[in-house]
């Protein structure tokens, strides 16, 4: 496996053989099971695999959680070949914004609710940056998580609409045995929040058994997923959702089509976001 | 020589053999000596030429000749065929800006200035369809005039920004035999104001060799450049620039470096612009 940190050295590795199809996983690093699902999915699909380990400043706002956020580079290279990654991408800030950096992309309509409400830069920040790790590595197929699913949202109209030559693949979220998404924050966890933050999934599970019993009236099922939520005495809800799954604009009665129930709640200063998207 | 209106077409012919290297110039059409001298440089650079036919309705503001742009696109075709082009891309509005598009490419300083001081949403629309017009391509080489200099120098930061996999290959302004840069929009000009028209590169020649005459004041430069245009009773004056020619500042003292002259004048409703750039 190899381990590059210039954007020239990709190139090259990239583009030695035209023919050959490309996979790419772009991650933050301090990876789980949810970044090596990516990984292994992109390795049977793909004639190479390129993951990239890059905590990207601009998508986090003042006051949050770039400076501690988690890393463990040597261990996320032993996990990456073992899941049998081709090549790393490890570049510093200065390889991504060099001096004299001044473009950026924007996806306008979609990244104003939910995560984009409580982060109003946030997905500015991860549509320059996919932008650029896609021109970097030209992958044939990109992988990202379904835990993130206002974000696979936003990077389907970002590749659609800046007419990217890829496939994006969105993978499935990988779960503790409890529920909880796994998730880098949740290294941040006390014992305590932890035990208390499989709250997520069992109300967004429970909200989805709700609908699916015929509940139509999206009030309802918010009300349901808050009170179970709430329930945790150290859990402090940002937001809870039921939302067209297309355009993410909260629904107030169920139709049959795309739904996705969503929720981001604190736990100290943590936040932690989970989601069930629904096929009605 | 193809002529294909879909995307997916476009996709097709460029990857049917992915060993080979491309050349792109895109254009608005209504073709000049200017365009095809593009053409005619990418054919000797590239083992495949494609230009692209698009009046991109973003770059243009309300009250700007959106609408009168002038179109003529069997000669340019017949044109393109003629100067050894290989495929030509003619999509309509719908296929570059789908119902639901919704995202932008914006490069934020050296856009404020000149063109950018005049037209405040051109260089947004036009980063917007280069980003566009480069993933659908995907060229090895992109070329592109020296008559719009400022959007030469934003394009060469958009590239670099956006780790666009691609040379950007700058071509000399193509002149009429009095020094008027062919454009399109010369076909707006009545008699009187074509006879009026070179003015510009009168101007900016008479700029130049003041400057290499040994003048540091920029504002004398840019006095005489204004009293030349002034002379002409059609022409009025938008701006007449003296500036650094990476940063497009305005300069007090001219140095040595690169320094660009550059002028807009309107003659009637038709704008014009023209450049020379210097390499003190």
């Amino acid at each position: 496996m190899d381990v590059f940190n210039s954007i020239s050295e990709i190139r090259q590795s990239r583009w030695a053989d035209p023919t050959l199809s490309w996979g790419l996983v772009p991650t933050m690093g301090y990876l789980h099971q949810g970044h090596l699902s990516l990984v292994q999915k992109a390795r049977t699909e793909n004639d190479r695999v390129m993951a990239t380990i890059f905590v990207n400043p601009t998508q986090f706002a003042e006051g949050e959680d770039l400076s501690s956020y988690p890393r463990s580079l040597k261990r996320d290279l032993d996990l990456l070949k073992e899941a049998g990654c081709d090549v790393v991408f490890v570049p510093q800030d200065s390889e991504i914004y060099p001096d004299g950096f001044q473009t950026a992309v924007s996806v306008n309509v979609i990244t104003k609710q939910l995560e984009g409400a409580s982060r109003p830069t946030h997905f500015g920040g991860v549509a320059t940056v996919v932008t650029k790790l896609f021109n970097i590595a030209q992958p044939t197929n990109a992988y990202f998580g379904q835990k993130d699913a206002q974000q696979t949202i936003v990077l389907k109209q970002l590749v659609e609409d800046l007419n990217f030559n890829l496939n994006l693949v969105i993978c499935p979220t990988v779960r503790e045995a409890d529920g909880l998404a796994m998730s880098s924050r949740n290294a941040y966890l006390s014992k305590d929040e932890r035990n208390q933050a499989h709250v997520l999934f069992q109300a967004l599970t429970e909200g989805k058994n709700l609908i699916l019993k015929g509940e139509k009236n999206a009030a309802e099922v918010r009300h349901l997923m808050k009170k179970l939520i709430e329930q945790q005495p150290l859990a402090k809800i940002d937001y809870v959702s039921v939302a067209n799954g297309r355009s993410l604009e909260e629904l107030e009665t169920i139709e049959d089509g795309e739904v996705l129930l969503s929720t981001a709640v604190y736990f100290g200063n943590t936040r932690l976001i989970d989601n069930i998207p629904l096929s009605l």
